[in-house]
């Protein structure tokens, strides 16, 4: 287990509570990173956006000798070890190969988590007793619900390591953000310049949706041209609504 | 690109406003057409049934050194021009090769599309901001929500040629029709015929369903035997209602 | 068609009508039944838990020249029959080749099988007429909604065989039970023993939701140690909450 | 078990013994049957065309209580049934629900297969001893190679029964024929006239070849034209060979 | 129809068919392009190196009215035309959707495009009569051999526009590359630095083989140390062979 | 890294030579272990069968910034790593997550190997220089050829942990086996007595295809009943050869 890195400071961690996972793919598809989305899994509820750094659990297939039911008597399990050292406002990843046909975890592990103070979970595997966890107030996203134990198909085997979910990258301590839209794997070292590009990035969106809904075209709007600009400089000194005549400032 | 062909008669949208995709798939099929239908996309929300011609988008796998940000800069850019020429009426349906791992629009482009007067949009890849485009009144069929940006994976190439969605064949004018069951192709020529096909077998499948519910068997009623046909014509006279003895109009 | 096989008795029944398909899941993997989980479909309403034997019906791929809209008129035809001899509070499973890209049936046939006292329908194709469905009062499970008739893809050869459904093994009389997590299949000559098992485990595993939601770790509660299983003893007695400090009885 | 329909005629079956696969898909997409090819199988070596009827096979999903090796040891299981009793000259056609994770058969069964006369066999399932089986003279279509036993996900159901195999229908006496283009399935009633066509259309297309190994363009030639049709003609006369100047017969 | 671009000048290509996909998947890497491999696509027979420039054919899903055997009666039928009109020396590159289920052309169309002096095939659908493909002097990839005429699934509808092609970008005019390995695409604009890189790394990957086989560490060698560079400097001028001791020159 | 295990001892190393995958897979199959076969690999080329234990490299999806090409002149790049410390006699088992779109290695690292002593290579993703290779002595198997770069898709992360590959776990130090079949993973523990039994069951299978070659049915012989045991005993005193009339030895 690689030693968890510190949570990124509280301002990050609340602009990336503004911030849209869309937003954030473009911040880093600008910096050349494109395969950043955790493909495939879904939030099983409607809470608010999930963020936080990556604790991480690895699994390998299952062998039907070893994945019996008595392996949750050891008490040094991976699963149930990190259940129970994810850290507070962490968000547990979990590698299961993309494999849906078993579940990763329940209700039980998933209110120990949530009692825990954990951010929420991602699986790339499945989840039992969906319907409770999807009314809890800790989000949690998978690629499915099922009802197989997470022995018939996943072996938990590593936990704190890089692994792969959903076909993207995830090291521990990178910082984890989900929606309705799914869940963005942010580097660590980039989390902070994301956060704050991305607070002017929904303001400018907020800004283009009123100006759309009023009428005007996206060519030149989204992306603006430089009179969009003026435009939006002039919507936040107040001085202009979207659907008003645009006058122009004349310098004195 | 080609010329849109002309948008079909009042009379037709609106019978195929009250067909369902299944009556139109089994009319289809009668005909021959069995791959009509576009697989794996669904509804983002509970809006109504969405009908339409197509006026479509082609999308090829994105190149990086292309496919940058600032490529929306170019007021020629497909995709953008594609947002800002879709007929009033129209069904802006984007091919995007079943690759759900990127979006085609998201909620900026669906706003101003809904501004425009679009019946409605069909993408076999994702869409950003599915929530907010969700609640809108204008349908929005898709293959998932995701969050990155349409660059990450796809290049808008070609504006209102034919193109394949979810495997089917979708021809620029061809009629398209959504709902809950997912998306219908009408070939152009057979719009009109289908429509009021529809009409009938909508009606009549409504009587089959009280037959049912008041306890008939589906064998000789669905479909009809002569004397199914006989009580449908005798119900749409007021004479008979399902559950009720059917006593055989004697000729006098 | 092989003869049905007696259903379930009456406590049998009522039990799985409480028992969630993760714990069958758990005790069937404890037998060494690692593949009874109907991958791939979920429920389409929010029905209460299906419970019921299972009564099969298999399509083949579908041949042009054989499976025309006329095909329904012959009143042998396995589909229609299946729906009118589907035995009252037996579950219609259909093996569609886990092809969702055409219908298994609509709403005129689900609405008789409804009508019949069918306890529900399972199948890893399509379902047509979705919508009506998921508002009906019998639980449906699905792979998918979708418009296309079956006869595009599917022909029904055979009614109440051995067959596949989902990867899962079904055969005739096998106890369905689905539930939000989706279909689990338990062999015939098990379901009264896992009945009552899982009546026991589902207390348990409540009593453990409230030690977990009370602030216990999961390890010595779940799976439980010898302190674990006392305080169980206790609660179930009366004399101790979850929550509480535990007082071990010391024998008089 | 079906009745086993009678072997087509020996014209028939040596007919079809010249005729490729593509021929004969395309002779069956002239009747509107678009889907009589197995998808996803291949011939192990590098044997003949195979021609015969089919014999059919059918798997569902194993259970771990019944696919145990000591199954073999029942002088009725299917699988066992089937080698012994499949017809001389008949094709064994094995439905595995695509799923070539197992094994149909190896070496032992396919050799007594092949001691039986059998005329070669197919499965949508895997192959294993696929080397010792790929340089036998019966020739063995599979959709891979694999070590493990049947029993580990297969379970023999069914003798001669309609199935589906690589996604295709297949009845039993409907005839087989398979080369390096892979299987195609011709419903019984149809294969005597299929086979004729076939003959005249290797014939022709024979001729197109050294037509266009000459130099003619595909067009007008392949389809034929008027013209091209004369030099054929001619070229059956032994009046006209490919790259020669065609000088048209003037009635005299 | 875009106007097909000038073939690269004969040192480009002379250099290209000197140089492994894999080099050339490296030097694009270098530039940020990591999706330019056709995925899926393997050669059909062991010709040499495939070299030329795309001239590309798109495929659109058939439509079961228009995609007759008549269809190719018109002169004016894209794949027909296609066939006829690649330019001498490029690679025609086809956009079938992945979809392998049908063929793309078969030995005829293949032949005359030999004949006509075309530098090879790409498809990431099927080939039928792949056998005698395979023998021919050309070399044709393709995802899989199949017999079903193209009709059943593909109508061929756009000639040399930008494509997709095995999940790769694919315009008009790029590099096509081919070998044991696969299918490169090389950007028009980047085929002569990308020729001329290739063969200095060819030279120095066949002197690390030779390094490697006479029992160097990959470390250091693999990408080279300054130790290493100089070996190959000395290694060029004939001073140094992979085995011997490497005394360095020490300047006089 | 965990510790490698010792080599099991060359008595059953060289049983293993000696064994088929197909009867390695039978002997798992009957100490339930069902799942140690790894899908979706082949052999290159044809060498002879592949036996020696497992060292493993496992793979998560690259990032952009991490996986360039520049990350290979780090000595402690972990794919170099194991390449120089893989012991020999071992085989590689690389986890790539089974995707196959980028290679693993190429010939001068495969080489490296070889010159190392390295048993064979196993990986689920791609294998570039994939001709080279399969001329080679040492075997390779692999998902696919192909030419990009690992760096493209795979970022090289842990040495000898236990990982999945091809859907099967594999921990250091497990007997992997591979030949024409594919490859078998043989729990550690397992190995000696598996090699043991392997060694009887080929011979009574060698003795097996003699009767069948010679007209037995295979019912009674293949599972043996009593009388075939009779002369698989007599036959190996030399008193019976397949074909002969069998006298049952009498007790004198």
């Amino acid at each position: 287990m690689t030693a968890t890195p510190p949570i990124p400071d509280e301002t990050t961690l609340a602009r990336l509570r503004r911030a849209s996972t869309p937003s954030i793919a473009t911040l880093l598809h600008r910096r050349g990173l494109r395969n950043q989305y955790i493909q495939g899994v879904h939030r099983l509820g409607d809470q608010p956006r999930m963020v936080g750094p990556a604790f991480t659990l690895r699994y390998i297939p299952a062998r039907e000798d070893l994945d019996v039911v008595e392996a949750f008597r050891d008490p040094t399990h991976p699963q149930r070890v990190a259940v129970e050292t994810a850290p507070e406002g962490h968000v547990l990843v979990m590698d299961c190969r993309r494999d849906a046909s078993a579940a990763s975890l329940g209700s039980i592990l998933f209110t120990r988590l949530e009692v825990r103070g954990c951010a929420g979970v991602v699986t790339d595997g499945g989840v039992r007793d969906a319907e409770p966890i999807a009314s809890m107030a800790t989000p949690c996203f998978a690629a499915s619900p099922c009802a197989p134990t997470n022995l018939s198909k996943h072996h938990a085997v590593d936990i704190n390591v890089p692994i792969g979910c959903g076909g993207a990258p995830v090291y521990p301590g990178d910082v984890i953000v989900g929606d309705g839209d799914g869940v963005m794997v942010i580097p660590a070292h980039l989390a902070a310049e994301i956060a704050e590009e991305a607070a002017g990035m929904e303001a400018f969106e907020d800004f283009v949706l009123e100006e759309v809904r009023a009428g005007r075209s996206v060519i030149g709007t989204y992306p603006p041209n430089a009179e969009t600009l003026e435009r939006f400089e002039a919507f936040k000194r107040g001085e202009y609504a979207p659907g008003q005549v645009f006058q122009k400032r004349v310098p004195a």
